[in-house]
């Protein structure tokens, strides 16, 4: 049966240097060969990143790479500020209420993410915190922190961490990491950087080393000291996932070849030629501006369409895989992941598909404008 | 170059049917491609170990799933037994003390694991522990408890619960879950399942359940009733390690074909060969019966060798790995895993070579001897 085509918010469809780079020997963890692959593996994320502070690797979905970030900088009554806009903001959320932390919640109206204005106020209000958390991009209803530069750089002029879940986007938006002042940036390997999942990368800023050495860890898996003692000797401190190491060496050397600039250009051009296309076809975007996701668009359907009879209905024909929506928003929107190295043919087959699975509900699209306007847009 | 041989406590070697299986697509997570896989897998899975507990399925390193199995089950003031005999031992200690756990620790000397009978003396004065905590083989000195079914079984019959970390010698020694009363049992994938690094099995019993739902997991990641809930719709709660479980459910494949009572007992009969060559090359056993490992076999090297050369000398000229100590056993011993699909052939080659390496320091070994006495015990 014919590959699927993933077109959903993580994970991505893997190119096939990289599917290949897994089909290597098992090696030791504790040997040269690994230590070169580590260190060659965070030279060039930190080129990818562009960041000069720590980055290490854990093995474990990006979900463990928040509660990493969260556990080693907060304590019990620590105040932390959770703007809550997703899933991911609730899960960063949960997180901290586990450990205790006194979270100070922003719940944004379905659709919307913060603004600097918003936050600022929050952060004015609370400057005794010791963190803010943000989702950059949450995948659940597809919103972006367009002002995440703005957001972070007054966080810290206040003395609060700025812990940032980047997983579902960096490498599909600008991310400058010490620029911008993000003291721990959370990467998932499986959504821009079109990797396989299995593997998270953290980095972790001079200031949040001052937060963390004065804590206890309360976890000795996600614990970052300990991960700083075997990254000096390029090294983690638990058995990784050296195939899935493998993988994201190689999907980081593609991005590279690429250019980092080019490649997350690339996530701009298909998204602006997804939006027209999808408009042409007859959907609407859900969220409004300026929180519309780069790498998820969420789309509200024509009337009489239900999100998942329609994603279900495009993958059986066709094997091209869109997500519905989460939670509250299940039967309400379909999300298109814009992810890694999806590119222009992906977009026109995806163009081609919904016209062809539309045509079930007696819509014939007018697939010609639909990729006309996709062109002007890709093309811009 | 040559591949490396892995004969280390893990990671091994993988087949290449294991390797190929990690060349595949990305598939999404929340589709019914990887609910069969996943579905799959844990039915294989429960085959091999026998059991009728729930099996999850952690992207994370052995040790998270060691983690995995004390937060959930222990909380601030529980007390816990915890026989030490070996850096693994060390790990459940500090994971159950990070979380506040009353710790009963039993320190054993170096190279000696635990009797039934003397963790049945630490059972009966301290009859209100919550949990009782296991390395049934701890690699770092090579100790395998060989009286675990009696522990546990007894812990059992007074209330506690059974924690066994199984992760270097699930598949490589008998291990009957549900009969020998062990509530959670953390199953390595990396070591005698010959399969990569990144994925680990965790099993609950009954028992176990009415412990954790009294609990609130501190851990978001690795809170079970959450793998629990998802494992329902045979998914995982965080995007798993699609790859690793594509390769983890070749390699269950591999020992269910070759028969799972053949697969350890080829584990023995390794072993016996090993021991008896390698004694006739110089080597003497370091652990003292009853408490030598079938899998990982640590021996005391001739005088004037110090084992850090002798391992890198044997890699450099053969590519055959094997390890030395770890902590103060660092340049005591050497220890050579045999694990996974280690085979009559792997045992010889190592023969050979260390009797090739041994010539550097102007020992010539009768390698005939070696091979006769491996022949003799292999085939006994």
């Amino acid at each position: 049966m014919i590959d699927p085509l993933l077109l959903i918010p993580g994970p991505t469809n893997i190119h096939s240097e990289v599917v290949r780079a897994m089909a290597r020997p098992a090696i030791s963890h504790r040997a040269e060969e690994f230590r070169k692959l580590f260190e060659d593996t965070i030279e060039k994320a930190r080129k990818v990143f562009k960041t000069t502070h720590d980055i290490f690797l854990l093995t474990a979905s990006g979900t463990g790479g928040v509660e990493c970030a969260i556990v080693n900088t907060l304590s019990l009554g620590d105040k932390v500020i959770v703007p809550v806009y997703g899933e991911f903001s609730e899960r960063g959320l949960e997180i901290a209420r586990r450990i205790g932390a006194n979270c100070v919640v922003e719940k944004m109206p379905l659709g919307e993410g913060i603004s600097f204005e918003k936050a600022k106020e929050i952060i004015d209000a609370n400057s005794d915190a010791t963190a803010i958390f943000l989702v950059y991009n949450d995948t659940s209803p597809g919103v972006e922190i367009r002002e995440l530069e703005k957001i972070c750089r007054y966080a810290k002029s206040r003395n609060i961490l700025t812990i940032v879940d980047a997983i579902s986007i960096a490498g599909g938006d600008y991310l400058n990491i010490d620029e911008w002042g993000i003291d721990l940036c959370v990467i998932g390997t499986q959504k821009c950087l079109a990797s396989p999942p299995g593997v998270t990368l953290i980095t972790v800023s001079p200031d949040a080393w001052t937060t963390i050495s004065k804590k206890k860890c309360p976890s000795f898996y996600f614990d970052l000291e300990r991960y700083k003692k075997y990254s000096e000797k390029r090294e983690t401190p638990f058995t990784p996932a050296i195939h899935l190491v493998y993988a994201l060496n190689e999907g980081l050397s593609l991005i590279l070849s690429e250019g980092v600039e080019n490649w997350i250009k690339r996530h701009y051009r298909n998204r602006r030629a997804l939006a027209v296309a999808l408009e042409k076809i007859g959907f609407t975007e859900f969220v409004k501006e300026p929180f519309r996701s780069t790498t998820v668009i969420s789309l509200n359907c024509p009337q009489g369409i239900s999100p998942s009879v329609l994603v279900s209905r495009l993958y059986g024909k066709t094997r091209v895989l869109i997500a519905r929506g989460l939670g509250e928003l299940k039967e309400k929107i379909i999300r298109i992941g814009n992810m890694g190295i999806t590119s222009l043919r992906e977009i026109l087959t995806l163009i081609a598909s919904l016209s062809y699975v539309m045509l079930d509900y007696g819509v014939t699209v007018n697939v010609g404008e639909a990729i006309k306007a996709a062109r002007e847009a890709y093309e811009s």
